[in-house]
């Protein structure tokens, strides 16, 4: 719904400028409309899931379902307890991906967590037997209920957070965020790099968990609200997100350990403003789980990229993933970094995205525009975009700047198709050498090509329903 | 300057709308300005004070030394020993007062003060003594480098953040926020009261000292940058920057004392937003002060209320207050309350606005509107309309909704005498009776005739120059 139907009837103009520019002149009113026409080849699609009798309930039913939802961070616990994983077995961002076409920053957060995992003294002697994969397994964390951002590995002796749906007791999960710069995430893997994560596997995690454990559960969602009060849009800016955090378990971390233990991992949290993205993610997914395999639903449940493609899921097509080659961010960089170090799109964080947070919530957060470019126009023109492609306005996370509007959230695979407006993401980027670490954040969309794929077999299911 | 200066020439329409009315029926662009004659009998002033030589560079000096000034946290010890006072020594709010014209919020306070030194068993016993006024001193704040939101009592027991600018060594002070609702500040003094106070004496203050001499300085000015890039305006909203402050002191107040200490005093700061007020405040003044006594100067240095009278000092004036009566807030009352139970404006809070910040930042802070009342085109609105009133946009504290411009620092008492346009205040609004504590927030704006009366002093020291 455009907001021009709200209001008195006046002129619309599409397409080219004349007609407009002629009314103009006569001092009528005009509203100009970026209208484009539907994404080439499309029509018949369109026109066959359009008339799908199940798709208006089915949306609305996939729209409820998903905000229904609060997450819960309930425990903080080892990944191989918390999803079985066993010696050997990694999990990474996006669809699912292989070594042979795995970027560099996604080859060296496999690298460095081999020799995290102790299966390798040196990072760059895993590379040939992650090449060989004999031994080691790699799946999509989407695939195991979990979510993780830039090259997402995670492996069994990483801690994780725990989010629950008080209702429905699903689980998501997401390991701990370490920060910025040289990072695993972001596919470093020097031995600072381990050594921080051995720290948080022997120190923060098992801290986390005893102060979870005593005053939990903490409502992610809640926080989720406030920061979008507070200048956060949840995706890369988590800075009030990280502070509220810190505030509901500071009491229980300073009696979960030694003065010393709790104070590092105060200084810790506090001192990593993106701490909190990694609670944001798996809240979200739990919040779009919800809303999977309804048949009829055009509504994307999953935007999720390895670093080489960038894939969706669909709530009326399973789990099958739609993929195309992931586009590089454009933005602000690092130092003396530059667009030629960047990597292709990379990460699972694009799940703020699909639940109407990150890029979608920009006029929250006018301050990203020092991060990730732009300019504060832009960050409100793109979020006030978003609605053209999106299924409802969230009751519970709204827009100060918008005058409290609902964020857009439940992006519609036909209403992407039919206007040609792409969902606008916030990421930060990879450099594309493994072992380079972050180059800098920015903005990129999708690849158009998979949301016609994802529509054609929408538009096949019609034809041939599985119910 | 006005924004229409920077565009293309235009018709500027003021007053009648008539003229406005016919050209914009010929579909020319016409501006609307909301101007005013000067106020009532400025007209002679304003032509002395605009010809004084000295205006220009005086408030150049003025800004120039306001924005100078960076505020650090540096101690945290006893108004004793801050303010070197003594048993019966009491300050309070705004300008000078005496008991028998105290309205009901600052009599509740200091009668709760008189308990909490132990001069009365009972607060209810301390009106006598107060009334008499014999043995005790009652002075405001301002006069001794101090601020004091709402009733803004310090007595000698109660302990001072103590704030330093590196450059000049000069100090201000402000005591702990006590949180919202029944509070001595806003003139409650049931046994709970006086038992928090306590704890702030025994436990918090000397918490806090620990772990500021050992972690600070704190750069409040730099947190302060942050607040109005995380919606908070720093004198209804301090949510973001009483986490950072959090934040700041987290790991050194877990090493400063037993372990369930150090988890109440988080708790306690982590579960009141309001916090940081009482550092945000004597940050201003530090600010200010560095601006007083510049002879021909014409900008507001404090604005003060007591509950009973509002007033104002002026660079150009030295230390005489400009007072009318104090107006009472429209906004958003808590509970049961409304308009009859609110006391009239008070607090040495407004020295935010007089800095720059509060309602003069509204338009950092939307979510404010849900708190003091109004909606987010007024909050922008508001920040625009004091540019018209004041010298300097600064070049640190920027609202991010405003492309970043910088926040309207330092009021023109002429701007205002030849605009009509007052500075305006949000604010928290006491119960009247003494004893209720709080009942809402809103909005509310100086007595307009004391611009003119500081206005006429600035008139007459330019005929009899001081210098």
């Amino acid at each position: 719904m455009t907001e021009s139907m709200q209001r008195d009837p006046s002129v619309i103009a599409a397409g080219v400028d004349l007609l407009a520019d002629a009314i103009e002149t006569q001092a009528a009113p005009v509203d100009r409309v970026d209208w484009q026409p539907p994404m080439p080849g499309t029509e018949a699609d369109l026109a066959t899931v359009a008339g799908d009798p199940r798709r208006p309930d089915a949306n609305a039913e996939a729209v409820r379902r998903m905000l229904d939802v609060r997450a819960h961070l309930v425990d903080v616990v080892p990944a191989r307890e918390a999803l079985g994983l066993g010696p050997g077995d990694f999990l990474h961002a996006g669809p699912p991906i292989t070594w042979d076409r795995a970027s560099g920053p996604m080859r060296g957060a496999l690298m460095g967590a081999c020799a995290f995992e102790g299966l390798v003294d040196d990072p760059e002697r895993a590379a040939l037997m992650l090449a060989s994969g004999s031994e080691l397994s790699l799946e999509p964390c989407h695939h195991h209920g979990a979510v993780g951002p830039m090259a997402g590995i995670v492996s069994p002796s990483m801690w994780m957070f725990v989010l629950e749906d008080p209702v429905s007791l699903r689980r998501t999960y997401c390991s701990l965020n370490e920060g910025l710069g040289k990072v695993l995430r972001y596919g470093a893997y020097s031995p600072d790099v381990i050594d921080r994560l051995r720290w948080m596997a022997n120190t923060l995690g098992p801290l986390l968990q005893t102060a979870v454990r005593a005053a939990g559960p903490v409502d992610i969602t809640a926080i989720l609200t406030q920061m979008l009060q507070m200048g956060d849009e949840a995706h890369n800016r988590n800075r009030s997100g990280t502070l509220m955090l810190l505030r509901e378990l500071g009491p229980a971390l300073v009696a979960a350990g030694s003065s010393d233990d709790a104070a590092e991992a105060i200084r810790f949290i506090g001192g990593n403003d993106h701490f909190f993205l990694n609670l944001a993610m798996p809240a979200c997914k739990l919040a779009l789980d919800a809303a999977r395999d309804i048949p009829g639903s055009t509504m994307v449940v999953a935007m999720a990229r390895n670093g080489t493609d960038f894939g969706i899921q669909v709530s009326g097509t399973g789990d099958r993933w739609y993929t195309g080659p992931a586009n590089t961010p454009e933005g602000l960089y690092l130092g003396d970094y530059g667009p030629d170090d960047a990597n292709p799109d990379i990460g699972d964080s694009a799940i703020t995205e699909t639940a109407g947070l990150g890029g979608f919530s920009m006029a929250a957060a006018p301050a990203i525009v020092r991060f990730v470019g732009g300019t504060v126009p832009d960050a409100l023109a793109t979020s006030r975009r978003m609605y053209e492609i999106t299924l409802a306005e969230s009751p519970r996370w709204s827009i100060p700047a918008l005058e409290f509007r609902g964020v857009p959230s439940g992006i519609d695979v036909s209403l992407v198709c039919r206007t040609g407006i792409l969902p606008q993401i916030n990421t930060g980027m990879a450099g594309r050498v493994a072992g380079v670490g972050q180059v800098g954040a920015g903005l990129v969309t999708p690849p158009a090509e998979i949301f016609p794929a994802a529509l054609a077999a929408l538009a096949g299911a019609v034809d041939a329903p599985s119910v």
